[in-house]
């Protein structure tokens, strides 16, 4: 909230006593359900997201929409890459097209007027009651892929019967070492607690690598929200954790199975529209002055995410609207 | 020099109007000639060389020194490898074996009390007069080539009769865009100085590694003084210039040419003595709190000096003292 016009916020990013970057909990945590009778009801319409193209848990978000095809259900709208002093914000090339505030803190500030905790994205808005319903992008991805069946031009299922507990199990085990893991690396204060960080990140990295030799994704030859949640940390790995957090063992495009892993997720239909490398690099090295304190922009490794992927050798149980080479002619 | 009890010095590492990394010229130029006459003659036991592991410009020097075999005629001393405040200094691992001084500055201060100008290394110390010679990577590199033949246990000539011209060529054309271009990258200030020279050093890299697909070295079938300048800058890149430096559109492990020429010349006899990661990596990551603020130390790439390399499938003309898979017994 604003106190003598300056913003408080009691947490953002912090470390603890041991040098170790600490992620705070999310703070809505309030769910959309496709019951009518529920107290957020699936609409269409009626629901928007507020993401940044940068961030890989609104990513999450994002790609789950675009995957199910739910653009014309649930809006969308992007605040700036750059994230400097007065947290996200919006612009004229990147507007809040609903309320037209300058930071998305405002957009905090009208769900809960006393709100001191972290401005993130993903926020799923309401619409109606303008409120924030929630902004754990873990939750936010289930009730995308769960609640708005009735609205999704696309016949996707990222958490199938018959799979969810290891999709739920796979969501937990790439979360600390690999999701959160490049960030307790690249905000580590101490040798100690980055060299623990990179530790676990290479090993899970190592791991799954194996893993995907003989199967197609996380969880067998079914695409599920664990897929989404490792391909949004592994498309900004070698632009920027890499070199800006220090993940330098490896890039993700000298591991065989996880590049093309990560290939033939950009390729499938709709998602590289999800993906913006720009905002990616420059959010990171210019936002993050602790960091980065030039905040100059890298080159990047000359990668290409289109170039061919070997994973047809490997069975998958893709639904029909994402198989095939191309993009359905509506998107 | 000290002024007031602070060390003054009028120029270390600056950048200028545009953001541009501008290096300082060195100070010290005179030279040692193999002529008994000469105001530094040539002879065994009389010069020292200050060097740091972790500095490619000392690393010229050390790595001549070795190759020729002049160990006994020239003693060495290395200094700590993290620089600080107080520029390069001396510590109980890493002594002063001359004066038991604590910084390298007073090195300079004993040849010159009114000294203001950069702290550097290498320094090629003259114990008779006890003045600075020269501390020019270049010229020091020149002088134990040619001028110490008598003392050498090796019979090796880095500067060749009949390619001179090219060998003084090749190390033009590699200096600015290569040895100093990652230092241009590394110090920008401004994300055009940064653009242009990651642009000038990645077109460089991408030239020699066309010629190297067709030659053994960078003047043809030869090992010249270039080699050495080249090897100091592509040893050191994947470790730190990748990431600390900001060059990341390729390592040098994903050029196949570059890569293995690094990895001959690291497994020529005694060269691998001069490479010290842990100096390399230590120096600059904890050195420059401008660039890296948490002076957190990688993990590295887990790439192998060692490995076999394929470069003898292209002509070389080494001296037998460095040809052949060992290094020699007295070694």
């Amino acid at each position: 909230m604003l106190v003598d016009g300056q913003w408080r916020t009691d947490a953002y990013e912090s470390t603890n006593e041991e040098g170790e970057f600490d992620r705070q909990e999310t703070s809505f945590r309030d769910r959309v359900r496709s019951d009518a009778d529920a107290e957020f009801p699936a609409e269409s319409g009626r629901y928007h997201l507020y993401i940044s193209r940068a961030c890989p848990w609104a990513h999450r978000a994002a790609m789950t929409r675009r995957l199910k095809g739910l653009e014309d259900a649930i809006s969308l709208s992007v605040v700036e890459p750059v994230r400097i002093d007065d947290g996200w914000e919006f612009s004229e090339t990147h507007p809040d097209p609903l309320y037209g505030e300058p930071y998305l803190r405002d957009i905090y500030t009208r769900a809960d007027d006393e709100f001191t905790g972290r401005v993130t994205v993903p926020v799923l808005w309401d619409k109606e009651t303008e409120t924030i319903v929630n902004n754990e992008s873990r939750e936010i991805m289930r009730m995308l892929n769960t609640q708005f069946d009735e609205y999704a031009t696309r016949d996707v299922d990222l958490w199938p019967e018959g799979h969810r507990e290891e999709v739920d199990a796979a969501l937990d085990d790439i979360y600390e070492p690999i999701n959160n893991g490049v960030y307790r690396a690249g905000f580590a204060e101490t040798q100690k607690a980055y060299d623990e960080a990179v530790g676990d990140l290479f090993d899970a990295l190592d791991r799954w690598e194996s893993v995907l030799s003989e199967q197609r994704y996380l969880v067998g030859d079914v695409l599920t929200e664990a897929d989404i949640a490792m391909f949004a940390t592994l498309i900004r790995f070698d632009h920027v954790y890499h070199t800006h957090f220090k993940c330098n063992r490896r890039a993700i495009h000298e591991y065989p199975n996880l590049w093309n892993y990560t290939k033939e997720l950009y390729q499938l239909p709709g998602v590289a529209e999800t993906v913006n490398v720009d905002h990616i690099t420059r959010h990171y090295y210019r936002s993050h002055g602790d960091v980065n304190p030039k905040r100059l922009v890298p080159v990047g490794p000359d990668v290409d995410f289109d170039a061919p992927h070997d994973r047809d050798r490997l069975d998958a149980n893709l639904p029909s609207d994402l198989a095939g080479d191309a993009a359905p002619a509506d998107d």
